[in-house]
């Protein structure tokens, strides 16, 4: 009997949204070519005209039936469901509030018919963190969000950024967690023909390890002890190099960053999705970990397995199932803790 | 009665190169300054004209009395001595092959002295690879020289670069081993104002770790299988994030590195010193190497005691410390194994 799963780590690009990129001229933006729509994220994919610009986006980004019919053939009983990059960080300042909004009460509408099955994270305008409070205090209001998702680069200034003061306090005091998730930040030039392997194995996991060690030295978990981060892809490499950034910042005379415990302390009051591939690393954030605070994700629908779409949805993609591999590798209690009894208690729900 | 030593990453910058650095006048160089001698390696610190710019440098980096007063204060029997960063890679290309010779020709004499106490690994002039295999055989002639320590960033084109593969075919076939040590290659502007702290933690792991998955992607350790690779502080990341890479390079369709194995497989091929700083990291390397390339190692003479040089080798530092406390969570066979019975069989030693 396989373990019914709760999915943390799950994208879509709504409905509202994916129109949103099809009528842009600019990246990103969704273009229609032969073969199928492909998304272009990145400045440096613009230019390219030929079909391998971008990624294939088809109906398992956006469709809400098909992310089901992944869930069903999958096992996940619940996903929560989030927005992916880059979100709405490129939309010019004026407009971002209302669409947060918009795409808030699209998703919290999209969880309300799905029998229990889905619940989400939203997005916030982080071009106007003095809307974010009220954002958050509004969403905290909707029966089925859990939290947001924010990318490493905050609004370009990282996540330590000052003005994000009023954010993380508003999401302590709602008790919303904040998913932190990368996008292309890091590594620009330093992985030249390596396709997309190097940016997402290696350039995501130092993005995201960089904003959550500088949110942390900067002292925001020592401010905001409740807050709810949740990391992703494991934490990046945090579980892994904790010790050393506890020592680094200990025997570095050459800064004082005045915290009354070492980074490690933090770091352990977050939570972690379990995307980590294989067992070594599962081993790391097992040690490491509060065992409450570990959460199995898929990453869906991130790298698609290189079938047509008429059996997509039949098909076992790698992420899931190599995800799983890991997990068994764990004693049954443990298991069943990342696999559904941490999200259940978490989220506050029951299996549907 | 506490576990022998053997510590396979301990510095020492020789006094023929403390000579050069002293008669410089541009980065890399030795300072005298009001306190004592000062490093500086970054050229952003040469501007700095106050007592904090660089590191101190004293007798623990370079008088060998002061070494082994560190290893017995330790209970380390044998060190295997590199030179620290930035090895020879400023020195001018028509220099630095003979400086090359001296300086290793210096280290064999270091240890020769030592009645068994210090092996040594020698530097190349990577701005002259095709200088690099003669001096490798030569090398290996020499009894006390067991590899070479070699920087992330190669000669500037990573170590990818094309021109190494007589290196790799050198080291293959001669049996050195080849360490590769990060030197702040990566994350200049991505931590501001935050001491060395953010560099050594997480630039100089995250630097090793691109330029060692570079080296496999690009096909070297399976040109070379016999190729010993030694990763600096635990595999930077990669004992961490190689089923991660796996699944990427797997999954990616934009690139095909026509490897016949995932790139695990070669990483499992290198040695890792276990200078992970807490257990979960060390879970994981544990859990991913071949239990019997997984070696001791300090970082000597890094992170030095905030203590006065009058009772410094009479100081327990703490990398020793915290590292030696991370391998005491596993079982006693395996902290043996690394503390010194892996060490003896792969440098073909018997403890003095």
């Amino acid at each position: 009997m396989p373990l019914p799963l709760i999915d943390v780590h799950t994208h879509m690009y709504l409905p509202r949204y994916v129109a949103l990129l099809r009528a842009r001229s600019k990246v990103p933006r969704i273009v229609s070519r032969k073969g199928g729509d492909r998304l272009i994220i990145l400045p440096d994919e613009e230019a390219d005209q030929s079909t391998s610009a971008g990624r294939p986006i088809g109906g398992e980004f956006h469709v809400v039936d098909r992310k089901l019919a992944f869930m069903d053939h999958h096992g996940i009983a619940i996903s929560v469901v989030s927005s992916a990059n880059p979100w709405i960080d490129f939309v010019e300042p004026g407009e971002a509030p209302a669409l947060a909004a918009q795409l808030n009460d699209d998703l919290e509408e999209i969880c309300a018919a799905s029998n229990g099955r889905l619940l989400g994270f939203g997005v916030l305008a982080l071009q106007r963190p003095e809307t974010c409070a009220a954002e958050l205090k509004r969403l905290a209001r909707h029966p089925h969000m859990r939290g947001v998702i924010i990318g490493s680069a905050g609004r370009g200034k990282g996540l330590d950024d000052p003005g994000f003061e009023p954010i993380w306090r508003a999401a302590e005091e709602t008790g919303l967690f904040v998913f932190i998730h990368p996008h292309y930040g890091i590594g620009h030039g330093l992985f030249p023909d390596t396709g997309h392997a190097m940016m997402l194995a290696l350039g995501f996991t130092f993005e995201t390890s960089i904003a959550v060690a500088l949110l942390i030295l900067r002292g925001t978990l020592e401010r905001h002890p409740g807050l709810k981060l949740l990391i992703a892809h494991a934490g990046g490499t945090l579980p892994y190099l904790a010790g050393r950034l506890d020592s680094c910042v200990k025997n570095d005379i050459s800064k004082n960053f005045g915290l009354p415990r070492p980074p490690s302390h933090y770091l352990r009051q977050c939570w972690y999705d379990s995307i980590a591939y294989h067992p070594p690393a599962l081993a790391a954030l097992e040690a490491f970990a509060d065992p409450a605070k570990i959460l199995f994700g898929t990453d869906h629908p991130f790298f698609r397995p290189h079938v047509g779409d008429d059996v997509l949805d039949r098909t076992t993609w790698p992420s899931p199932e190599e995800n799983l591999q890991a997990l068994s590798a764990l004693e049954s209690g443990r298991q069943k803790a990342i696999a559904y009894g941490n999200g259940l208690a978490a989220f506050g729900v029951e299996l549907p």
